[in-house]
């Protein structure tokens, strides 16, 4: 990341193909699909991919748990994409029934979009089951994975998918600054003229990489060859089962033994990711997330607080360049700050 | 850029707020603009700025003459928002007698968008005259100032204009990976809402900077800590005088060098920015410019292509970290990949 290359050099485009190379075969995507890498968060992709791929008379159908189902169905609205929700509430998967009876309901239904990982909370989204609804009734399905993908199983050999989304910054341990969109090669080619903006068009990006293999617009050059490094780390650690492993690892030392201070998960044990762990904040008028943060702080721990408006939560991440004495860490930590500003009044009560 | 601060980091939100006051400052914008970043490239900045500030029933007059001229005009026809192009030939600065009678005749524009330094050629546009005409006609300017942001002089506090746009990697040295816009307050007020797109939408992001001082969406962290510390350099260099006056050095002893071995500048001398130079092609069947790169290049110097369709040409920069040895050294290594490819032919005839 210390050198600065021009956007035109070899070393750019040689990184650039390896990259999109690379990130197909992560998901198994072989022939059938390719990969645009596009500059900004993972946001930017997400909202590139639905603008590319949804045509101006198409409709999305938004499986929404979180905040960031709620982003996609923001997405639609600002781009004037006709749109339709199917909510459950921030501890429930979206409802592979429910989504059936969408469909047939509404023919006009053109694309669903889910997110895989919920980051709001943690929440697993049932992919497979979602994939397959959505097949039968002959729609595309884009994948939000920011959270998920390298980590989370996903096979496009496997699942029927139009579009899955990643970032060079969650489970790829890259550092930010583009993220990606994997995209069928038939629909990315038949989507030529739909995007409403020039700067996320993936069709104009991929045609650009595809013709002199460089990008469009100036890309983040010393993020990309920060990545390319993240990503060979990834393969030494063994790819999707060898990092998955490890976060999986992290995740449960991270539970075990936040329960034994007393700690309880907000979701339940099968559907939670390895990837960020919401817990209810204790029962106790002593208890303060800002001091907890503040305190963890200090010991070194990052946690983030919590996204929930019906229930008071923190939430603390397994993803990372982190281990299970990381994780035995922060709940050593935790235990020292919950004492220290004298909660006692644990576990918390089931609401 | 060697630390992985988390967006939300004091380090970052306090690295976003001097970066957003500098920027503000460099073109003496004071209390009436405020700096909006964005992720990106300086395209998805200029894009950012026209979906932003050009309401749905806006229409943008684009003053074109080279690539970044048009593009403007392409992403206008992306965002379906309204417009015209006024064009020059690329050797011919943007006539403001002309703007002034389309202004004129064409009550329905609202916004004039110009290109300050068209990087095409190194053409310089009478950015004053635009702005006197525009203000005079009580329509709003955009001004997309890439090239040209933090070298040539540039004054809110003189000039009438809407919205600056600059990019953290060319004349501020940054690394790239965002952008900047430089709107007047006003204006960026009165613009909720138009936005065609989430990510770009510079009002929202304006609003997230001034609530919690955040990014809305991931920064390129590194990116960012990096500019930091270019921004540093800028001013220890003298700001806008310092910096351009060494620009302005190199672009003379790089054409002075040139015209020496035989080789004609594209734009008059006056019109000349001192960011990028276009050269002329000397005349002589013996002339490869695949081979001048890559002999230019195997001496440590990266060169650019042409961009133009009527002339063939090549350009050299002046700009990033160079000095007037750098320079002659360019000057020296084009010397001898003439004379190894046996180019006798010079000067170039005029056409």
């Amino acid at each position: 990341m210390q050198h600065d290359y021009g956007s035109r050099d070899d070393r750019i485009i040689g990184a650039t193909r390896w990259i999109r190379e690379q990130l197909v075969a992560v998901v198994h995507g072989d022939d059938d699909y390719q990969c645009v890498l596009v500059q900004g968060s993972g946001t930017f992709a997400v909202e590139a991919t639905i603008g590319t791929l949804v045509p101006r008379g198409g409709k999305v159908l938004v499986l929404v748990n979180g905040e960031y189902g709620r982003r996609m169905a923001t997405i639609c609205n600002y781009q004037r994409r006709a749109f339709t929700t199917l909510e459950t509430t921030e501890s429930v998967p979206a409802d592979p029934g429910a989504l059936d009876e969408a469909l047939t309901a509404d023919p006009d239904v053109t694309h669903v979009a889910v997110v895989y990982c919920e980051t709001t909370t943690g929440l697993l989204n049932p992919l497979r089951d979602v994939a397959a609804v959505t097949e039968a009734h002959h729609r595309s399905l884009i994948v939000d994975a920011m959270s998920a993908f390298g980590v989370l199983p996903l096979s496009l050999a496997e699942l029927r998918v139009q579009a899955v989304v990643g970032s060079a910054n969650k489970c790829l341990e890259g550092p930010p600054g583009f993220a990606f969109s994997i995209i069928r090669t038939d629909a990315l080619r038949a989507s030529d003229g739909n995007a409403p903006s020039l700067s996320l068009d993936l069709y104009a990006q991929w045609v650009g990489f595809e013709s002199d293999g460089q990008w469009r617009f100036t890309p983040p050059t010393h993020v990309l060859l920060g990545f390319e490094h993240a990503l060979r780390e990834f393969h030494a650690e063994g790819g999707v089962e060898g990092r998955g492993s490890r976060y999986r690892r992290n995740c449960e030392v991270l539970i075990e033994g936040m329960e034994q201070l007393g700690l309880e998960t907000f979701i339940e044990p099968h559907l939670q990711a390895p990837i960020i762990v919401t817990f209810r904040t204790p029962d106790d008028p002593a208890f303060d997330f800002v001091r907890l943060y503040q305190l963890l702080r200090s010991s070194g721990y990052v946690i983030y607080p919590g996204k929930l408006t019906e229930v008071d939560t923190f939430r603390i991440g397994c993803i990372g360049r982190l281990s299970e004495d990381d994780m035995r860490g922060v709940v050593a930590a935790t235990d020292r700050a919950l004492r220290s500003m004298g909660v006692t009044e644990r576990p918390v009560p089931t609401p």
